[in-house]
């Protein structure tokens, strides 16, 4: 094989941003097909970005012998039956995050996926970001020495509406699911214990929805490192998002990316640029660096770099967290893993 | 009075600071006598700042009539004991921080200090640095609306030695409960709980001594906002001193300060300074500065803005935080308080 | 029209850069043929970017009428011929910098364009750059007053190969041109008068073949304006592209961009990314932009924002800088223009 | 002698200032006594830094025995007949710059402090600024490689009284010699040739007076390195001083410094800190530093930092400077010099 052939299954904001990424960098693979429910949306995306194919029902694309891999951008409470139908089908998985909101259906995604010998990447895209991957690096060389803190800055620019509390799973495992990933990214370990501190201070209407927009959560890794993640969902500046390995031999610390580097000086103050305004604009090199390294793996039948335990374990830490909250105590993974 | 008439008992390295920023920097000061028990100390101080008088006893200043203030500098368990025989004496006290690692002896100065009706303020120096309290202007002007998330990275350059763990009080009496009192400070409210989770990863004899050199603390406070802050006994770059706090209408963040402003380019890297090496460094422009504003206090006869309460608090606070590690929990501090 | 079909003549480095920015970034616009007289490379391209035809004459695609606009890639000594060429196949023309060495031939390809009706860019690629287009806006807004400054710095990674020096026209018409360009839209006025200051300090041999490799440049604007150029051949930390526009109420600065915005702290130093490597990583998006702005120039049939005139003045200023290098004085521009 | 005991000659700003950094900096020197034609001038002054003695004729501090050196900080016209006197007095002698504005009193003055034997250092105090100096150890230390570049910017936060330009020599012998002298200094060369471009745009009064308000000044250095300079008289946004040096191995730059750290995140924009006011803020350290070497150079029998041809040769190239805008040609110095 020379070319990995893709159906996109849903054709919302984030099928689009995986039809146009594929579609514009990453030589290797091609985009036969895309469905969703609603087919207009489909057959919009198949014309913008010039897929050959578009269908309302994915099962057309679970059938379609020509495609080898395909992308579940559906909504997340169906992410593991179409995981589950696609491993059968013989087709390689890259999933959305979270794969599910219960661990349980995890498992089964993670049981299909091994008798079906097919890859899965779970969409943890912020791995592949420039400026954390190359934080990861020097750990991974050795240049900070033993991680002592992780620290992960990550605030939205404004929440969603409140009734998304509810089908999101709350923020730990809508929002701070991707800096769980992060942490155990960054710290080469597994987290052990959560204790997670939260409030409602963005918007009432959040909090009646049983949901909090405001948190501190303390991680403690099986390596004996710390970490600790702080989130809004509301930052009047911006997507605020900011990682920082402390070692024994020093610290690597990222800042946000910004449209431009302009210094503007005026007899009033020196201003300069936001942070680019959302994750499209920041992420947006490394959607299509996470498609190359799905893709590179099933060329050469290695694994991905991100697998279905990657897609368990926040998932994990997220209940956890969630529990903390709610009984305001440290939280071990284990309670909830079993 | 024109002029302040200050005695400093302890002739070791704080009192000293006191002595020269006395000297170069408050005009409506004069340091008129010293002492140490290592009288040797005090009389090389005098020589090196100009002071009229030394002694190896303290209660010389104490009995010296043309003396309107002390600046206790002497070991943290004496504090109490001659701020109490300040009070009593008539003198204004500065007393360096911690008060005292109890809340009785604590409450006892008040009391001493009440009675006496002289004024008392407490060594956190960093409220007055020109980052931190840029910050805090902000907050209190109201451009960064209501505080969410106060953020405190404080880092160390070097460990003190093991065997100082038992007579500071360990980590968060000794160094985090500068932190507490900058927490308090930036989110202008009380902290009522905490939960810290430590580790001993710098030094194994730290933890040998029964304390920890590394830790995340987080804060909840009586307005709702929440704290973060983390530490570590070694930053193999240096002193690590960094606030942000964040709230409803944006975010206000300070990064160390450095010796120069010089980026030097080469075919390798680009590099920068490291932070300004340690606390003398860092803060002797608010050393100068805290002792003007307690200085104008007693000749303009109105409160000190650091009072024995911003002694109380953080003490209580540090001792939760200790509860919190031993019982892995969070800690209100009304436990501690009573 | 609602696609712009594009011919590439030249598959060359730059031929290369405008067929895959048209690919990736520019939805109505397709590149139909590309030609070079190396056919080999014409053909690689055409397989590379999924160009339906190549040759390796480039009158096949002036005679071609499917084709509306041709982008000239060729060597500099053949642009105005193939210039005036297109123009009187009735072709819209992009055409790479310096439109020729020679004021007459620009003059003559200005004629041929005015009588064939034809659009022109000619491909000054930085005022699309994110960062110096910002700046220009800031000076249009009004926001900076008065340009009293206009400064530019202009350094590459690596010098040329020594002979290229005689090709090229030297560094004001090759390298410097781009400057020369930036300065006049930046400044928003023409530049009557250069002084240059050159030396030889990167390479000997550079100045055995006639050239210099490291020049400061005052430039005097028509508003009354004064603008400066440092340029190096060889910057050892990289690409260097930096402008600043000071005026009567402020100034605009753009530091260089960098891969990542990681800051990696160690006991040795503070460190960080250097510039992006040369014009391929820094100005990719802005090759993307040109062409938008070109096709749209073609699709709503109004003036192209780099016009022939943007072509021939850099070179009338290079030839300018080059004088006052050989005479060591002063020299106004329209001693050149006559 | 172990302490140096010091006279000051002007009892304005500069005067001042030397006062107060004297008593609060140097623990060696000790200011004996301040004239000034004004004496209640000399009075205050006397007052404010416990300064024993003042005077209104400085004819008392040269004929006081104690008084082992002088700072000049009379009006610039007086400066070389002071330090002629001073040096047959048998002062040592610190001026302030420049020291004159022709070169034949300057001479004068060198012609007297040789036959003398005493000292003299010229108040060139941005030699001394934290930035700059690190910037030249860099280049010293040979990290830099050979320098090829020389970058200063230099603007004013806002020009003085157009009257002024007649007394003061005008731009450049009046603010941009210390532009010449931080360009020689940051070289490790001397200036060969000259040519500025000037303009008034600042203040039309300015031009009215015989003097420019903006300047690009082209140096070409013995070395072979090139230098520039812009100057403008009133930046919108403060004082604006920056350093660059670029060598065969890579560049240091320095940025301006700013009273905090603080970045400040809103909804509108990122804002920071201006740069620090004006000279007083940004080179006060600076002020303590030289004079700390003049006395070290004093009391250790060794040549000053910054001699008399220090003196000399920036006023030259300044007088170049003010020939080249004259005849719009590049000035040697030596036409200058002779």
């Amino acid at each position: 094989m020379k070319q990995v052939n893709i159906g996109i299954i849903g054709a919302g904001r984030i099928g689009r941003v995986h039809a146009q990424s594929i579609a514009n960098s990453v030589p290797n693979a091609k985009v036969m097909a895309i469905s969703d429910v609603i087919v207009d949306a489909a057959k919009a995306a198949a014309e913008q970005f010039g897929i050959p194919q578009y269908y309302s029902d994915y099962h057309e694309i679970l059938s379609d012998k020509a495609i080898d891999a395909v992308y579940i951008c559906a909504p997340t409470d169906m992410h593991a039956d179409i995981a589950i139908e696609a491993a059968n089908a013989g087709k390689h998985i890259f999933c959305e995050k979270p794969v599910d909101l219960g661990l349980d259906k995890i498992l089964a995604v993670k049981k299909a996926v091994g008798e079906a010998g097919v890859k899965i990447q779970i969409g943890f895209n912020r791995r592949f970001d420039h400026n954390f991957r190359q934080i990861r690096n020097l750990t991974e060389s050795g240049k900070l020495g033993d991680a002592h803190i992780v620290k992960i800055t990550s605030r939205d620019p404004a929440p969603p509406p409140p009734e998304y509390a509810a089908v999101s799973g709350g923020i730990f495992l809508d929002m701070t699911i991707h800096d769980f990933d992060m942490a155990r990214y960054q710290a080469g370990s597994e987290v052990v214990e959560v204790f997670a501190k939260a409030a409602v201070l963005v918007d009432p209407e959040i909090g009646k929805a049983g949901d909090v927009d405001t948190a501190i959560v303390t991680l403690k890794f099986a390596n004996g490192a710390l970490g600790v993640i702080d989130n809004s969902r509301k930052a009047a500046y911006g997507y605020d998002q900011r990682v920082e390995v402390f070692g024994s031999l020093g610290a690597a610390s990222a800042e946000n990316d910004t449209p431009t580097t302009v210094k503007f000086s005026t007899q009033d103050a020196v201003t300069q640029d936001k942070p680019l305004y959302f994750f499209l604009e920041r992420y947006m090199q490394s959607f299509a660096d996470e498609t190359k390294e799905f893709v590179n793996a099933i060329l050469e039948d290695k694994p991905t770099p991100v697998g279905i335990d990657d897609g368990l374990k926040p998932v994990a830490i997220g209940l956890a967290a969630k529990l903390s909250v709610k009984e305001n105590r440290p939280v071990r993974v284990d309670e909830i893993l079993g």
